[in-house]
C-alpha cells in the first residue's frame, strides 16, 4: 500500500520527532503524559522556499537531515497513523550532525 | 439548478472540508460535536495571487488540490447548504497526494 | 430628492448587507437582535485602490459585485436611513456569482 | 481678532466635526451625555502628505471636504473654544458629497 | 551660568510645554494635580531627522515652532530645573500659528 | 590589571549611568531603594552600527558622549563591580552638552 | 567517540553559558535553584547568516567569542549531557574581551 505523501508549501518542512525515551536510565518505563516532547527530528520532506518581493529564498535544510526545533513549533498532523510535525524553516534552530 | 460560484480574492482560496468520520472504528456513532474538526480538505477555487509591491505572487495551489490546514484557519462559509473554508494560502501547511 | 453619495478613500468600498431573513422556514418572525448578521452584500462604491510605495494597486471589486465578507468587518454607517458598511477590500473575501 | 490656525503634519487634518442633532424628532432636547458622537465633519485643514521612503504620497481630501471617519478616530483639541479632531488620513472612510 | 543644552537624536524634539493656567476664570487657583496637562508647546531643539533605509527624512518642525501634541506623548526630562518633554516628530499633530 | 572590554554589536552603546544623588539638599542620607534610577549616563563603547537592507547606518553617539535615556531603557550588567547598561542607540532620547 | 555537532541555520548561534558561581565569597555553596543564571558564555557554532530581501547579512560574531547575552535570551538544548543556548545574533549584546 502506497503511503501518503505531503508536498510542504512554501517554507515550510514535514518533520519526522525523533520518539522519546520510553525508559528512564533505571528502567522504569514512563508513562506517556510524562514524557518530555522531543525536540530533534528528521526532515522528511521541504517546501520549495518563501517567496519575498518577487524572490525565492532557498532552504537550508533538506529531506533527511536531522534537525532541531522549538519545544512548541509545528503543527501536529497524522499520516499514516503517524505523527508529523509540519514547521516553518524559521521554526528550526539547527541541523545536527 | 445551477449553483453559486465564488470567485476568491488576493491569496485566498475556497476549501470544501473532508467530512469527520462519524463512527469510531468500533461502529459506534460519534455525535456532531464530539467529532474532530476536519484538518484536510479540497481546493475548490483559487484567487489569483497577492500583490505585493506592485509584483503579483503566483499561487501554489490550485483548483482540484487536497491540501493541509490549520486546525482554526480560514472563515466558515455556507454555499448553497454545504460548508465551506475561504482562508489564505498562508494557512495551508501543504499539499497532499 | 437626491441621495447622499460617499466616495469611499484608499482601498476602501461602501457595501449594502443583504437583508438578513426576517422568518425562519417554518413562518415564525424572527425579533430583530436574533438575526444572523449578514455577511453577504453589494458593492455601491470603490475607492481608488491603496498606494504602496508609491504604486497605487488597482481594486479587484467594483460596483454592483456581490460580495462576501467577514461577519466583523468594516464600520456601519447610516445614510439617509439606510445601513451601510465602510470595509478594506483586504476584508472582502470573495465575490460571488 | 485673528483666528488660530493649526498646519497638521505629515498626513494629517484637523476636521471639524459635525454638531450633533440636540433635539429628537419629538422635540424632546437631549442632555450632553446622551448625544451620539459625529463622525461626520469637515475638512478645516489638510497637512502635506506622508513621506514613504523618501517619497511624499499626495492627500486625498482638501479643505472644505465634509468626511467620514470612524467613531473614536483623532485627538481632540480645542481652539478658540470650538472643537476640532486632529486626525491621519487613514482615519477618514470616505467624501460625503 | 551656561545652561545645559540637548541635541536630540533622530527624529525627536524637545519642546518645552506651555505653562497649565494656574486660576481659573473666577480667580480661584488650581492646586497642582487637578491642573491639565497642556498639550501646547514651543520646539526648544529639533533633531537631524530620521533615516530610513539609508535616505535622510528631514524634519518637519524647527526649533521655536509653537506646537501641539498628544496628551500622553513624549518622555519628561528635567533640565537646570525646569520641565521639557522628548519626543518624536511623529508625535507632534500640527504646528500652531 | 586590565578591565574587562565590551564590543556592543549592531547599533547597541554601552552606557554608564551617572550615580544618583546620595543625599537630599538637607543631607539626609536616601536608602538605596528610594534613589531615583539615574536616566543620565556617559557612552563608553559604542558598536558599528545597525545594517538595514545592506546598508550600514551610521551611529550618531560616540564614546565619551553625555546622553540621556529613558527610565527603563537598556539591561543591566556589571563589569568588573561596577554597573552599566547596553541599550540600542533608538533608546538614547539626546546628547547632552 | 566523536561528539554530535549542531550547525545553527540563519543567524543563530550555539552557545555555551558561562558556569555560575557555585559559592558566595564566604564559602557558603549555592543551592542550584538559587544560582543566577549566567549571561555570558561562548560561541560554540555559528550560522551562516540571515538572508533579507535576497542579501545575506554576514555574522559579527564567530566560533571562540566571548558573548554577553540577555538573561531570557535563546532556546536551551542538551547536547551530549552539557547545557547549550541557541539564540539570534539580535539577542547577543556584545563581545567581551
Amino acid at each position: 500500500m502506497a503511503k501518503s505523501k505531503i508536498k510542504p508549501l512554501s517554507d515550510r518542512v514535514l518533520v519526522q520527532p525523533e520518539p522519546a525515551e520510553e525508559k528512564t536510565s533505571s528502567g522504569i518505563i514512563i508513562p506517556d503524559t510524562a514524557k518530555e516532547k522531543p525536540q530533534e527530528g528528521t526532515v522528511v520532506a521541504a517546501g520549495p522556499g518563501k517567496v519575498e518581493n518577487g524572490t525565492k529564498i532557498d532552504m537550508s535544510v533538506k529531506e533527511g537531515d536531522k534537525v532541531l526545533y522549538g519545544k512548541y513549533s509545528g503543527t501536529e498532523i497524522t499520516l499514516d497513523g503517524d505523527e508529523y510535525l509540519i514547521m516553518r524553516e524559521a521554526d528550526i534552530l539547527g541541523i545536527v550532525s
